[in-house]
């Protein structure tokens, strides 16, 4: 079965979002072996200078590089990535999926965002919208169209 | 206090998703009053072809554009609309908020779209995401971007 890897920064404080996820998590199931693994989010500095939000996020993000091999391939999640549609994000899954050596790894940052590290790392950057939401929202944001991608790849109806 | 009115096809299914509409609702009533208007939801057709599907559409949005008057402002989630960041779509409201007379009305079609005449109806017509999403999902994502909205143009701290 295809392992896939969630590497997100914190956890997911509301009810609703929790619920959600693990309602995805049930359902893409019968697709992959899906391991969410949450890190550390780090206190937001006091002066939200470019100096020190780059520290915070070249601190935040250490661990998630840190446990991205070589031959993973990196979805990340990235406010100025590429905007596809569901169809074109499926065929991004698929085609990473038949090629892959390592694990398929999608990564999520915190709530200022992605260290240069990281960002350079990425095989893919998935835009999700213009409109900002929470990296808690993305996360199952990210589950759901997962779980569509697989929906899609299987040829297998999914509502809008 | 300012009016606003959702008009939507069909109801919140999930119970997850109806959590995060209350909380949203709740935040939103700091705000302005909220009011939701369910249309029914329309069977779909048995053969998806164009004109069945533009007869279904005509008919499910014909009680949401009755509802619709003159003087009103509408925002209509539309898959081929505009795409805007959360401050474009801030400044949105807040201009059509000081020019209003009538209600503000954010209306969000059922499971094929919308039809001709809502999308004609239109005053500003928001793309969420190329990303395709269920309506449903779509409430409560224009939920927290009015909320997000509301923060923004008072100059309020809202995470990411």
């Amino acid at each position: 079965m295809i392992k896939i890897k969630f590497l997100v920064v914190g956890n997911l404080k509301e009810e609703y979002l929790r619920k959600m996820s693990d309602e995805y998590l049930k359902r893409l199931s019968k697709f992959a072996s899906i391991n969410i693994i949450e890190f550390k989010e780090l206190e937001l500095p006091k002066d939200l200078n470019e100096i020190n939000i780059q520290k915070h996020l070249e601190k935040e993000d250490e661990p998630i590089i840190k446990s991205i091999k070589n031959e993973d391939y990196l979805v990340l999640l990235d406010l100025h990535g590429k905007s596809v549609s569901s169809e074109a994000f499926a065929d991004i899954i698929s085609g990473a999926i038949k090629t892959l050596r390592g694990n398929l790894i999608i990564a999520i940052g915190g709530t200022l965002g992605i260290s240069k590290a990281l960002l350079n790392r990425a095989n893919f950057r998935l835009k999700i919208s213009d409109l900002t939401f929470t990296h808690q929202f993305c996360r199952v944001i990210a589950l759901e169209q997962l779980y569509r991608a697989f929906k899609i790849n299987n040829h297998e109806a999914y509502h809008h």
